[in-house]
Protein backbone atom coordinates (compact mmCIF):
# COMPACT_ATOMS: atom_id res chain seq x y z
CA UNK A 1 0.00 0.00 0.00
CA UNK A 2 1.47 3.72 -1.39
CA UNK A 3 1.73 6.35 1.34
CA UNK A 4 -1.29 7.99 0.05
CA UNK A 5 -3.59 4.97 0.02
CA UNK A 6 -2.58 4.58 4.03
CA UNK A 7 -4.03 8.21 4.29
CA UNK A 8 -7.04 7.73 2.44
CA UNK A 9 -8.02 4.82 4.16
CA UNK A 10 -6.93 6.80 7.46
CA UNK A 11 -8.84 9.61 6.83
CA UNK A 12 -12.22 7.31 5.59
CA UNK A 13 -11.56 5.34 8.78
CA UNK A 14 -11.85 8.90 10.71
CA UNK A 15 -14.91 9.74 9.03
CA UNK A 16 -16.43 6.35 9.87
CA UNK A 17 -15.31 5.97 13.33
CA UNK A 18 -16.29 9.96 13.94
CA UNK A 19 -19.98 9.07 11.77
CA UNK A 20 -20.97 6.53 15.10
CA UNK A 21 -19.83 8.60 17.83
CA UNK A 22 -21.87 11.76 16.30
CA UNK A 23 -24.33 9.41 15.59
CA UNK A 24 -24.48 8.12 19.25
CA UNK A 25 -23.88 11.27 20.75
CA UNK A 26 -24.68 14.46 19.13
CA UNK A 27 -21.67 16.92 18.31
CA UNK A 28 -21.70 18.35 21.84
CA UNK A 29 -20.70 15.39 23.44
CA UNK A 30 -18.99 13.54 20.64
CA UNK A 31 -14.83 13.72 22.36
CA UNK A 32 -12.25 13.13 19.66
CA UNK A 33 -10.57 10.99 22.04
CA UNK A 34 -13.91 8.35 21.51
CA UNK A 35 -13.27 8.84 17.96
CA UNK A 36 -9.60 7.98 17.95
CA UNK A 37 -9.91 5.28 20.16
CA UNK A 38 -12.42 3.85 17.25
CA UNK A 39 -9.47 4.33 14.89
CA UNK A 40 -6.56 2.77 16.24
CA UNK A 41 -4.50 5.38 14.96
CA UNK A 42 -2.65 7.65 16.45
CA UNK A 43 -3.35 11.31 18.12
CA UNK A 44 -0.48 12.89 15.51
CA UNK A 45 -2.37 10.99 12.65
CA UNK A 46 -5.75 12.14 13.55
CA UNK A 47 -4.41 15.70 13.58
CA UNK A 48 -2.69 15.60 10.64
CA UNK A 49 -5.89 14.80 8.89
CA UNK A 50 -8.67 16.77 11.08
CA UNK A 51 -6.78 19.39 13.28
CA UNK A 52 -10.09 19.74 15.03
CA UNK A 53 -13.57 18.33 16.19
CA UNK A 54 -15.06 20.79 13.70
CA UNK A 55 -12.79 19.69 11.10
CA UNK A 56 -14.42 16.19 11.17
CA UNK A 57 -17.77 17.40 11.32
CA UNK A 58 -17.21 19.59 8.23
CA UNK A 59 -16.17 17.25 6.11
CA UNK A 60 -19.17 14.74 6.93
CA UNK A 61 -21.41 17.26 6.28
CA UNK A 62 -19.58 17.23 2.61
CA UNK A 63 -20.52 13.58 2.82
CA UNK A 64 -24.56 14.36 2.23
CA UNK A 65 -23.93 15.87 -0.96
CA UNK A 66 -21.88 13.61 -2.09
CA UNK A 67 -24.36 11.22 -1.47
CA UNK A 68 -27.03 12.83 -3.81
CA UNK A 69 -27.07 11.00 -7.08
CA UNK A 70 -29.22 11.77 -9.76
CA UNK A 71 -31.01 9.24 -11.36
CA UNK A 72 -31.33 9.63 -14.96
CA UNK A 73 -35.35 8.48 -15.88
CA UNK A 74 -37.05 9.66 -19.11
CA UNK A 75 -39.84 10.62 -16.59
CA UNK A 76 -38.05 13.14 -14.49
CA UNK A 77 -40.83 13.09 -11.63
CA UNK A 78 -39.53 9.72 -11.42
CA UNK A 79 -36.04 11.04 -11.04
CA UNK A 80 -36.99 13.23 -8.34
CA UNK A 81 -39.17 10.35 -6.93
CA UNK A 82 -36.07 7.67 -6.91
CA UNK A 83 -34.32 10.37 -5.51
CA UNK A 84 -35.89 10.42 -2.30
CA UNK A 85 -36.13 6.67 -2.71
CA UNK A 86 -33.05 6.19 -2.75
CA UNK A 87 -31.53 8.41 -0.36
CA UNK A 88 -33.95 7.21 1.79
CA UNK A 89 -32.11 3.66 1.36
CA UNK A 90 -28.94 4.62 1.68
CA UNK A 91 -29.90 6.62 5.08
CA UNK A 92 -30.47 3.03 6.65
CA UNK A 93 -27.39 1.74 5.44
CA UNK A 94 -24.74 4.67 5.75
CA UNK A 95 -23.59 5.55 9.28
CA UNK A 96 -21.62 8.64 7.23
CA UNK A 97 -24.77 9.97 5.76
CA UNK A 98 -26.74 9.48 9.26
CA UNK A 99 -24.17 11.58 10.68
CA UNK A 100 -23.75 14.31 8.52
CA UNK A 101 -27.56 14.67 8.33
CA UNK A 102 -28.21 14.97 12.19
CA UNK A 103 -25.43 17.85 11.98
CA UNK A 104 -27.61 19.87 9.62
CA UNK A 105 -30.51 18.87 11.75
CA UNK A 106 -29.36 19.87 15.41
CA UNK A 107 -28.35 23.06 16.59
CA UNK A 108 -25.20 22.78 18.39
CA UNK A 109 -22.33 24.85 18.97
CA UNK A 110 -20.80 23.57 15.78
CA UNK A 111 -22.27 25.96 13.28
CA UNK A 112 -22.76 23.77 10.63
CA UNK A 113 -23.52 25.22 6.99
CA UNK A 114 -26.81 24.00 7.38
CA UNK A 115 -28.46 26.04 4.34
CA UNK A 116 -25.69 24.66 2.28
CA UNK A 117 -26.86 21.13 2.97
CA UNK A 118 -30.57 22.00 2.03
CA UNK A 119 -29.46 24.23 -1.07
CA UNK A 120 -27.55 21.23 -2.72
CA UNK A 121 -30.81 18.67 -2.65
CA UNK A 122 -32.93 21.60 -3.55
CA UNK A 123 -30.90 22.61 -6.26
CA UNK A 124 -31.13 19.36 -7.71
CA UNK A 125 -34.74 18.80 -7.40
CA UNK A 126 -35.71 22.18 -8.93
CA UNK A 127 -33.69 21.55 -12.12
CA UNK A 128 -35.41 18.10 -12.12
CA UNK A 129 -38.66 19.67 -11.33
CA UNK A 130 -38.18 22.30 -14.40
CA UNK A 131 -37.13 19.28 -16.64
CA UNK A 132 -40.62 17.72 -15.77
CA UNK A 133 -42.06 20.94 -16.79
CA UNK A 134 -41.06 21.44 -19.78
CA UNK A 135 -41.90 17.71 -20.77
CA UNK A 136 -45.44 18.80 -19.35
CA UNK A 137 -45.18 16.62 -16.47
CA UNK A 138 -46.43 19.16 -14.26
CA UNK A 139 -49.79 20.46 -13.52
CA UNK A 140 -50.52 24.41 -15.20
CA UNK A 141 -50.11 26.75 -12.06
CA UNK A 142 -47.43 25.01 -10.23
CA UNK A 143 -44.92 26.70 -8.64
CA UNK A 144 -41.59 24.25 -9.09
CA UNK A 145 -40.10 26.66 -6.70
CA UNK A 146 -42.67 25.63 -3.93
CA UNK A 147 -42.81 22.41 -4.90
CA UNK A 148 -39.05 22.12 -3.76
CA UNK A 149 -39.15 23.66 -0.38
CA UNK A 150 -42.47 21.54 0.30
CA UNK A 151 -40.31 17.83 -0.82
CA UNK A 152 -37.17 19.29 0.86
CA UNK A 153 -38.93 20.26 4.11
CA UNK A 154 -41.70 16.99 4.16
CA UNK A 155 -38.36 15.11 3.51
CA UNK A 156 -36.22 16.39 6.51
CA UNK A 157 -39.46 15.49 8.61
CA UNK A 158 -40.42 12.23 7.53
CA UNK A 159 -36.80 10.52 8.41
CA UNK A 160 -36.89 11.93 11.49
CA UNK A 161 -40.29 10.96 12.52
CA UNK A 162 -38.81 6.84 10.91
CA UNK A 163 -35.95 7.60 13.08
CA UNK A 164 -38.00 8.24 16.47
CA UNK A 165 -40.56 5.00 15.64
CA UNK A 166 -38.66 2.31 13.51
CA UNK A 167 -34.73 3.47 13.55
CA UNK A 168 -35.92 4.55 9.89
CA UNK A 169 -36.52 0.96 9.26
CA UNK A 170 -40.35 2.31 7.69
CA UNK A 171 -39.18 5.37 6.04
CA UNK A 172 -39.45 3.82 2.30
CA UNK A 173 -43.22 3.16 3.49
CA UNK A 174 -43.11 6.72 4.68
CA UNK A 175 -41.53 8.51 1.84
CA UNK A 176 -43.66 6.06 -0.93
CA UNK A 177 -47.07 7.25 1.41
CA UNK A 178 -45.81 11.08 1.07
CA UNK A 179 -45.72 11.13 -2.88
CA UNK A 180 -49.34 9.26 -2.77
CA UNK A 181 -50.53 12.14 -1.51
CA UNK A 182 -48.41 14.68 -3.07
CA UNK A 183 -48.17 13.49 -6.49
CA UNK A 184 -52.16 14.29 -7.55
CA UNK A 185 -51.17 18.25 -6.13
CA UNK A 186 -48.33 18.56 -8.33
CA UNK A 187 -48.25 15.97 -11.57
CA UNK A 188 -50.36 15.89 -14.39
CA UNK A 189 -53.45 13.22 -14.30
CA UNK A 190 -52.79 10.74 -17.04
CA UNK A 191 -49.07 10.63 -15.61
CA UNK A 192 -49.80 9.67 -11.88
CA UNK A 193 -50.55 5.85 -13.03
CA UNK A 194 -47.29 5.52 -14.53
CA UNK A 195 -45.10 6.76 -11.81
CA UNK A 196 -43.83 4.50 -9.76
CA UNK A 197 -43.52 4.96 -5.99
CA UNK A 198 -41.70 2.44 -4.18
CA UNK A 199 -38.34 1.05 -4.87
CA UNK A 200 -36.90 0.21 -8.00
CA UNK A 201 -37.24 -3.95 -8.08
CA UNK A 202 -33.94 -5.26 -8.44
CA UNK A 203 -33.15 -6.73 -11.98
CA UNK A 204 -33.97 -10.83 -11.53
CA UNK A 205 -30.71 -12.58 -11.87
CA UNK A 206 -29.66 -14.37 -15.08
CA UNK A 207 -30.42 -17.99 -15.53
CA UNK B 1 -50.04 36.88 46.51
CA UNK B 2 -50.47 33.47 48.31
CA UNK B 3 -47.50 30.98 48.81
CA UNK B 4 -49.77 29.34 45.73
CA UNK B 5 -49.59 31.50 43.13
CA UNK B 6 -46.31 32.79 44.28
CA UNK B 7 -44.94 28.85 43.19
CA UNK B 8 -46.59 28.90 40.50
CA UNK B 9 -45.39 31.90 38.91
CA UNK B 10 -41.40 30.79 40.15
CA UNK B 11 -42.52 27.40 38.17
CA UNK B 12 -43.29 29.18 35.19
CA UNK B 13 -40.18 31.52 35.41
CA UNK B 14 -38.01 28.80 35.71
CA UNK B 15 -39.64 27.28 32.51
CA UNK B 16 -39.25 29.98 30.35
CA UNK B 17 -35.78 30.50 31.41
CA UNK B 18 -34.84 26.89 30.66
CA UNK B 19 -36.90 27.25 27.21
CA UNK B 20 -34.50 30.14 26.40
CA UNK B 21 -31.45 28.70 27.34
CA UNK B 22 -32.50 25.06 25.95
CA UNK B 23 -33.44 27.05 22.75
CA UNK B 24 -30.27 28.70 22.70
CA UNK B 25 -27.79 25.92 23.67
CA UNK B 26 -29.62 22.31 23.13
CA UNK B 27 -30.25 20.33 26.53
CA UNK B 28 -26.74 19.19 26.61
CA UNK B 29 -24.54 22.42 26.82
CA UNK B 30 -27.40 23.87 28.96
CA UNK B 31 -26.57 24.45 32.16
CA UNK B 32 -28.58 24.91 35.42
CA UNK B 33 -26.60 27.74 36.75
CA UNK B 34 -27.48 29.49 33.44
CA UNK B 35 -31.28 28.90 34.05
CA UNK B 36 -30.98 30.07 37.45
CA UNK B 37 -29.26 33.24 36.70
CA UNK B 38 -31.75 34.18 34.37
CA UNK B 39 -34.88 33.52 37.15
CA UNK B 40 -33.60 35.35 39.86
CA UNK B 41 -34.15 32.87 41.91
CA UNK B 42 -32.37 30.85 44.68
CA UNK B 43 -30.77 27.51 43.61
CA UNK B 44 -33.08 26.06 46.69
CA UNK B 45 -36.48 27.22 45.37
CA UNK B 46 -35.59 26.24 41.47
CA UNK B 47 -34.77 22.52 43.24
CA UNK B 48 -37.92 22.65 45.25
CA UNK B 49 -40.03 22.57 42.05
CA UNK B 50 -37.44 20.75 39.49
CA UNK B 51 -34.85 18.57 40.97
CA UNK B 52 -32.87 17.91 37.99
CA UNK B 53 -32.34 19.65 34.79
CA UNK B 54 -34.32 16.57 33.30
CA UNK B 55 -37.42 17.58 35.47
CA UNK B 56 -36.98 20.66 34.05
CA UNK B 57 -37.31 19.31 30.45
CA UNK B 58 -39.96 16.98 30.80
CA UNK B 59 -42.05 19.61 31.92
CA UNK B 60 -41.28 21.67 28.93
CA UNK B 61 -41.97 18.67 26.72
CA UNK B 62 -45.23 18.72 28.24
CA UNK B 63 -45.74 21.93 27.36
CA UNK B 64 -46.24 20.96 23.56
CA UNK B 65 -49.47 18.69 24.05
CA UNK B 66 -50.64 21.63 26.18
CA UNK B 67 -50.49 23.90 22.90
CA UNK B 68 -52.31 21.67 21.09
CA UNK B 69 -55.77 23.28 20.94
CA UNK B 70 -58.15 21.78 18.37
CA UNK B 71 -60.36 24.46 16.05
CA UNK B 72 -63.59 23.23 15.86
CA UNK B 73 -64.61 23.74 12.35
CA UNK B 74 -67.96 22.14 10.53
CA UNK B 75 -65.46 20.53 8.17
CA UNK B 76 -63.11 18.58 9.72
CA UNK B 77 -60.19 19.16 7.13
CA UNK B 78 -60.74 22.54 8.35
CA UNK B 79 -59.69 22.55 11.85
CA UNK B 80 -57.07 19.90 10.81
CA UNK B 81 -55.41 22.72 8.66
CA UNK B 82 -56.06 25.14 11.47
CA UNK B 83 -54.07 23.55 13.55
CA UNK B 84 -51.20 23.18 11.75
CA UNK B 85 -51.70 27.01 11.22
CA UNK B 86 -51.63 27.74 14.48
CA UNK B 87 -49.34 25.30 16.27
CA UNK B 88 -47.07 27.47 13.27
CA UNK B 89 -48.29 30.71 14.52
CA UNK B 90 -47.63 29.62 18.77
CA UNK B 91 -44.20 28.36 17.52
CA UNK B 92 -42.96 31.62 16.44
CA UNK B 93 -43.94 33.41 19.45
CA UNK B 94 -43.52 31.00 22.24
CA UNK B 95 -40.23 30.06 23.26
CA UNK B 96 -41.54 27.79 25.53
CA UNK B 97 -42.89 25.99 22.72
CA UNK B 98 -40.33 26.09 20.89
CA UNK B 99 -37.55 24.54 23.22
CA UNK B 100 -40.27 21.46 23.58
CA UNK B 101 -40.01 20.61 19.81
CA UNK B 102 -36.36 20.90 20.24
CA UNK B 103 -35.98 18.75 22.80
CA UNK B 104 -38.09 16.84 21.03
CA UNK B 105 -36.62 16.61 17.70
CA UNK B 106 -32.97 16.53 18.87
CA UNK B 107 -31.11 13.17 20.19
CA UNK B 108 -29.19 14.46 23.72
CA UNK B 109 -28.10 12.82 26.77
CA UNK B 110 -32.13 13.49 27.52
CA UNK B 111 -34.00 10.70 26.88
CA UNK B 112 -36.95 13.07 25.70
CA UNK B 113 -40.30 10.58 25.31
CA UNK B 114 -40.24 11.55 21.97
CA UNK B 115 -42.89 9.51 20.51
CA UNK B 116 -45.37 10.85 23.10
CA UNK B 117 -44.87 14.33 21.23
CA UNK B 118 -45.74 13.00 18.45
CA UNK B 119 -48.14 10.73 19.16
CA UNK B 120 -50.34 13.04 21.49
CA UNK B 121 -50.50 15.68 18.24
CA UNK B 122 -51.23 12.64 15.66
CA UNK B 123 -54.15 11.22 18.16
CA UNK B 124 -55.67 14.55 17.56
CA UNK B 125 -55.04 14.81 13.64
CA UNK B 126 -56.38 11.04 13.24
CA UNK B 127 -59.66 11.93 15.00
CA UNK B 128 -60.00 14.82 13.00
CA UNK B 129 -59.69 12.97 9.28
CA UNK B 130 -62.03 10.15 11.37
CA UNK B 131 -64.69 12.49 11.51
CA UNK B 132 -63.64 14.36 8.04
CA UNK B 133 -64.49 10.80 6.34
CA UNK B 134 -67.40 10.24 7.97
CA UNK B 135 -68.94 13.71 6.91
CA UNK B 136 -67.74 12.49 3.73
CA UNK B 137 -64.89 14.93 3.15
CA UNK B 138 -62.00 12.24 2.44
CA UNK B 139 -61.25 10.77 -1.03
CA UNK B 140 -62.10 7.14 -1.19
CA UNK B 141 -59.41 4.73 -0.68
CA UNK B 142 -57.44 7.21 1.66
CA UNK B 143 -55.47 5.62 4.73
CA UNK B 144 -56.39 8.25 7.19
CA UNK B 145 -53.66 6.77 9.63
CA UNK B 146 -51.47 7.19 6.74
CA UNK B 147 -52.55 11.01 6.23
CA UNK B 148 -51.91 11.62 9.58
CA UNK B 149 -48.52 10.19 9.56
CA UNK B 150 -47.38 12.21 6.02
CA UNK B 151 -49.15 15.20 8.12
CA UNK B 152 -46.86 15.09 11.23
CA UNK B 153 -43.74 14.16 9.35
CA UNK B 154 -43.75 16.75 7.14
CA UNK B 155 -44.55 19.62 9.20
CA UNK B 156 -41.93 18.45 11.54
CA UNK B 157 -39.96 19.15 8.86
CA UNK B 158 -41.01 21.89 7.69
CA UNK B 159 -40.56 24.07 10.80
CA UNK B 160 -36.97 22.88 11.09
CA UNK B 161 -36.26 24.29 7.33
CA UNK B 162 -38.13 27.27 8.06
CA UNK B 163 -36.09 27.83 10.95
CA UNK B 164 -32.82 26.98 9.00
CA UNK B 165 -33.82 29.90 6.66
CA UNK B 166 -35.30 32.48 8.04
CA UNK B 167 -36.11 31.59 12.20
CA UNK B 168 -39.34 30.64 11.38
CA UNK B 169 -40.72 33.80 10.14
CA UNK B 170 -42.10 32.30 6.90
CA UNK B 171 -43.17 29.09 8.39
CA UNK B 172 -46.98 29.55 7.68
CA UNK B 173 -46.27 29.81 3.80
CA UNK B 174 -44.64 26.55 4.01
CA UNK B 175 -47.55 25.61 5.85
CA UNK B 176 -50.12 26.66 3.11
CA UNK B 177 -47.63 25.53 0.53
CA UNK B 178 -48.25 21.89 1.81
CA UNK B 179 -51.76 22.15 2.03
CA UNK B 180 -51.89 23.23 -1.75
CA UNK B 181 -49.60 20.06 -2.36
CA UNK B 182 -51.80 17.45 0.11
CA UNK B 183 -55.24 18.50 -0.30
CA UNK B 184 -55.56 17.21 -4.35
CA UNK B 185 -54.64 13.84 -2.54
CA UNK B 186 -56.92 13.93 0.40
CA UNK B 187 -59.70 15.83 0.00
CA UNK B 188 -63.12 15.05 -2.26
CA UNK B 189 -62.68 17.39 -5.34
CA UNK B 190 -65.69 19.87 -4.37
CA UNK B 191 -64.31 20.90 -0.69
CA UNK B 192 -61.21 21.96 -2.25
CA UNK B 193 -62.22 25.22 -3.29
CA UNK B 194 -63.90 25.95 -0.07
CA UNK B 195 -61.23 25.05 2.43
CA UNK B 196 -58.91 27.86 3.81
CA UNK B 197 -55.24 27.27 3.69
CA UNK B 198 -54.07 30.14 5.01
CA UNK B 199 -54.48 32.08 8.20
CA UNK B 200 -57.51 32.72 9.36
CA UNK B 201 -58.29 37.03 9.03
CA UNK B 202 -58.90 38.81 12.43
CA UNK B 203 -62.25 39.43 12.90
CA UNK B 204 -62.95 43.55 11.51
CA UNK B 205 -63.30 45.18 14.76
CA UNK B 206 -66.57 47.13 15.51
CA UNK B 207 -66.76 50.52 13.68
Amino acid sequence: MTQQERGKRSKRSILEAAAHVFDERGYDAASTNEILARTGLTRGSMYHHFPTKKAIAMALVDAQAEALEVPDQPMKLQSVIDLTLDFSRRLQRDPVLRASVRLTIEQTSFDAPRQTAYEQSGAAILRLLRQAEEQGEILPGVDVQEATSTIIGAFTGLQIVSQVYTNREDLLDRVTAFWRFMLPGLATPGLIGRLRITEQPLPASAP
